[in-house]
């Protein structure tokens, strides 16, 4: 079976295709300016990278022509379009909908109430795959919801103490995102000890971070609440934050409540307290540079992920495994340092030189001493999405 | 010196009487109603209780009727009113004003921008100080702020991830609260112990709770942010809450800003997800009944306590002491067992039986095999108001 799985952006379209049969990656490809006058469409298959620029006005041309690259005669690697048994998509967050669904009206209508709610996300989405559902009828189309592997999260960690109605009828529970990665985590760790009942904390660090705490691959807690805005803070978004100073920060800086969550949401994290960079390279050489604010942004960051670490540790009555991973949790070897540091008398030790020799690869890092073990693993959310997508379409066969 | 220690509502006027030679309690009284009719006047002064009915309009009248209750030539314990050097209030955010502050109009000034923030604490402040300080002048009032434990918060926990000059502009921070009660469980678990280097976890757990991470005598984290309606969730209050899900909610309720915020602050927390009660006696009760709603308010108010507990062993790389207080820390025995169970690899084992017989009482709850001990100590908020306030009065006569 293959199995198309696709990373929608407002202008952009990103695929990779999988053979399922030993899920081989067949190909990978993206459309870029999407919209323009001309649209770069690029596609490696194999060893071969071939790029054409074309019109491509909307998404829906998009997924034509990526199909159109996959089944060319001279670099394609399918006879025909039909061998795509489905295009999966890693959706967000889709209120009443979560785990993997058919893509249906009812489920983009839910999505799209929550637009405010997951501006960055939502939005692009809905507008792309509305597009695909009435344009490419014949193409079975899945989302699979990041907030899918957090729906094992028990009450405790999942309510507010806001009315329960609140969370009945609007959905305002902490759903927890990167479900994809943290799946992951927890099924490549499984496999990796030979064992299925461990405690894992999944540290998901990137462009967007969370933490997952994990316990017989379920996942029981994380740290982004109803918007994938909260938790650890992120490139461009807040993190966690007080509501209650939102009315006295709009009057003192005369902006509209919409105005304030967009700067909340687009200009603050990373960016917003270094005012340096959203990037954490950026950041990294600014402060060895010796910029203070710079430091402080790594120094708050550094905070916010050992707050989310401790809170998981308790959840889980220690840890067996402390996993990182994504951009910075693969490749930023000072952030896992100081992140897992001083804690030798909760069972802790990571291995300083261990550490700083691994760079995107699956190794553990922690010290002899460290009754919790620390690795990297590089995650593999397309690899979920495309399981998630094959079980669907393997449901729609025997309906 | 004497030290009239006052805590203000919007219609009360709660006061003890000190006597910093020992400090001895001299009596403790309250005027309540203010503004009605008729205000009830009681004060204690030793075994002897005296009650008597006036009309009392506004708090510098309830200030003049405690005076004249105090120096009763019959039942009262002072000569002259002029015995008493200063008035301290523990008041609670003030802006670019934190610490011990004499009371001035500026201080005023600051604490009444920031009344959107505390809708609850700093608008019957802001009023009842000014009149006293306009009817009263010849008293020293002094303001000991909640925040001023804190200070000493490193910059990792006090930052949020938004653009620094909201800190340094709008003191846009977290703030913590709860600083009379954490220094008093510092100063007092450091004279158990006879040591000043303690790692300890201050749990204040009652109508509003917080906990707190102490390292040699001072705060290093806090768990409510700018306002203290952040945190673990309270009798009505929401506790940490996520900002995006705000203006979505507005629209779904159809309420204002102003509005879903008052829900957030008044009608939430405890009270709101229980649907019983803001009172934890009622909502335990309840759950004992077998209300699931109550149970899961309760199951709620643990896994916030339990995360912050985590926070803050990873915060100070283990804990030497936890301790609980305030209300519910102090008298439920549950509570404690449940915040602390199921940790014995993170070395925290509470003692099940010597637990529950702790009512109000300073006492240890942990077992032998705990390398953290597990107290109970009752705090006692007003001794270290009066001792700051005596501080000031001392700062005021070298000047």
């Amino acid at each position: 079976m293959k199995i198309l799985v696709a990373n929608l952006g407002s202008t952009s379209f990103k695929y990779s295709l999988f053979d399922m049969d030993g899920e081989k990656t067949l190909a990978r490809g993206r459309v870029e300016r999407i919209g323009e006058a001309v649209s770069p469409c690029t596609v490696q298959i194999g060893d071969t990278k071939t790029e054409i620029h074309v019109p491509v006005p909307d998404h829906a041309v998009a997924v034509r022509q990526c199909l159109a690259q996959l089944t060319d005669t001279k670099t394609g690697c399918l006879a025909d379009a039909s061998e795509v048994s489905a295009i999966g998509f890693k959706a967000v967050l889709g209120g009443k909908y979560s785990g993997i669904q058919r893509v249906t009206k009812n489920v983009l209508d839910s999505m799209e109430e929550l637009n405010d709610v997951m501006p960055a996300h939502n939005p692009p989405y809905v507008r792309a795959m509305r597009l695909l559902a009435e344009r490419l009828p014949d193409i079975l189309l899945v989302a699979a919801f990041e907030t899918g592997f957090h729906q094992t999260i028990p009450d405790r960690n999942r309510y507010y103490g806001v009315p329960k109605e609140w969370a009945e009828k609007y959905f305002v529970v902490r759903w927890g995102f990167h479900g994809a990665s943290h799946r992951y985590i927890a099924e490549r760790t499984a496999e990796i000890f030979h064992q299925n009942d461990l405690r894992i904390i999944s540290c998901h660090l990137g462009g967007s971070s969370s933490l997952c705490a994990i316990h017989h691959g379920k996942s029981v807690a994380a740290s982004m609440g109803t918007s994938s805005q909260t938790g650890v803070f992120h490139n461009n978004r807040v993190g966690d934050f007080d509501p209650f100073i939102v009315p006295y920060l709009m009057q003192k800086l005369g902006k509209t409540q919409e105005e304030l969550l967009t700067i909340l949401a687009t200009q603050s994290g990373l960016l917003g307290l270094s005012g340096v960079s959203g990037d954490l390279r950026d950041v990294t050489t600014a402060a060895d540079n010796g910029n203070l604010q710079a430091k402080l942004a790594l120094d708050v960051l550094i905070g916010d992920i050992r707050k989310y670490l401790g809170a998981y540790l308790v959840e889980l009555g220690g840890a067996d495994v402390i996993v990182f991973t994504g951009g910075i949790g693969e490749y930023q070897p000072m952030i896992r340092q100081k992140a897992t540091e001083g804690l030798e008398q909760l069972g802790i030790v990571p291995d300083a030189v261990k550490n700083k020799m691994v760079l995107g690869v699956e190794s553990p890092i922690h010290a002899e001493s460290s009754r919790t073990h620390i690795w990297v693993i590089p995650t593999n959310e397309e690899i979920i999405v495309a399981r998630q997508t094959k079980e669907m379409v393997e449901a729609q066969n025997v309906k």
